[in-house]
C-alpha cells in the first residue's frame, strides 16, 4: 500500500513534498541518478538506486503491492519504458506521469500510464489566468485548493469567496477542452 | 491594451495558445532567439529580435501602453532582469513569471512580479493529487476550469459535480499554505 517515484527529475522534490505531507503515506524512490539517491537517503527517503524500466527493482520494491506509481522525469522515453514495465508488472496499480514534452502526453498514456499531465501546458494556463487579473488570484488558490483536497490539518483560514469563482470556472464550458489539452485521463470507462 | 511575452521558452507556447484563444487579445513576443523569432513570425505572431532586458525594445513594443507582461523562461536570472527593466519603464503594469527554480519564486517578486509561478511545484501538487485517485479527476477538472474562467465559446458540457468537490476544497485549511508555496501575489494590499 505504498507510493513508488519512478526516476529522479524537476519534479520530484514537490512530489515527495507531497507525499511527505501526506501522513502516513510509505514511498520509495527508484532512480540511476546516484548523486540524487545519496542525497535522498540522507535525508531518510528511502530510495533504490537502480533502472526504474528494469523488473528486478520494480519486484524488489514491491510493485505488485503498491498503491501507486508517480514517473515525472525530464525524460519522456525513460518515463515510457518504466511505465512499461510497471504497468507489465502489475496490470491493476495506478500510474500516474507528467509529460515533459506536450506531444508526449499521449505516448505516455499508451505506454499504460492512468493520468498524464503537462505541466509546462497547466503553467502557461495559470499565467495567462494571472495576467488578467483580478478574479484570478482566487481562481488560482482554487485551483490549488482543489490540487490539495486531502490535507486537513492547517490552521489559516481559507478566503471566503473562492466559492463564487468556481461558480463562475464550471459556469463556462471549456473543462473537457482542457483536459484533454493537459491532463488526459486514461480511467474514467 | 496588449500583452507582451518576454522571452522564449518551454512555457511560451502554452502562453501563446492560451492568449490565442481569448479573442480580441493582441500580443507580441520579444526575444533574443532569432530560432524562435524566426518560427513565431512564420506563424504570423509578432515577434521582435531583441533582449528583454534593455529599455529600448520594450519601448519600441510599447510597454507603457501594455495591459499585461509575462515573463517565463528557463533562465530565471534573465527573467528577472526583464521583470526589473519591465517594472521601471511602467510601474502600474501587471507583470506575472513563472520560476523554473523554485527557490527563486520570491527573488521574481521582489524584482518586481506582481504574481509568481512555480510550475514544478504546481505539477507535483497535482501529480499526487490524481495520485490519490477517485476525486483527483474532478479535482484536476476544477483546477483547470479554475485557471481558465475567461473562455466561453465551447459547446460541451461542464461535468457538473465539481461544485459538490470545490467545497471540499476550499473546506481544507490550506490554501494560504499552498499559495506560500507556489503561487506569490504581491498585489493584494
Ligand atoms: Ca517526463
Ligand atoms: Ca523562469
Amino acid at each position: 500500500d505504498h507510493v513508488l517515484v519512478l526516476g529522479y527529475g524537476d519534479l520530484t522534490e514537490p512530489i515527495l513534498e507531497e507525499l511527505a505531507a501526506r501522513h502516513g503515506v510509505e514511498y520509495a524512490v527508484v532512480t540511476t541518478d546516484e548523486t540524487a539517491a545519496r542525497r535522498l537517503s540522507e535525508r531518510d527517503i528511502p530510495v533504490f538506486t537502480a533502472d526504474p524500466s528494469d523488473v528486478e527493482p520494480l519486484e524488489r520494491v514491491n510493485l505488485a503491492g503498491a498503491r501507486a506509481v508517480v514517473v515525472a522525469t525530464e525524460d519522456d522515453a525513460r518515463d515510457a519504458l518504466a511505465i512499461l514495465t510497471a504497468r507489465q508488472l502489475n496490470p491493476g496499480v495506478r500510474i500516474v506521469a507528467a509529460a515533459t514534452q506536450r506531444e508526449n502526453v499521449n505516448k505516455l498514456r499508451r505506454a499504460g500510464a492512468d493520468q498524464v499531465i503537462s505541466p509546462t501546458t497547466l503553467g502557461g494556463h495559470i499565467l495567462i489566468d494571472c495576467a488578467f487579473g483580478a478574479d484570478s488570484t482566487d481562481a488560482t488558490t482554487d485551483l490549488l485548493g482543489g490540487a490539495l483536497d486531502d490535507v486537513t490539518d492547517l490552521d489559516d483560514a481559507t478566503d471566503s469567496d473562492d466559492a463564487a469563482d468556481l461558480d463562475d470556472a464550471t459556469g463556462s464550458d471549456d473543462a473537457a477542452d482542457l483536459d484533454d489539452a493537459t491532463v488526459s485521463d486514461h480511467t474514467s470507462n
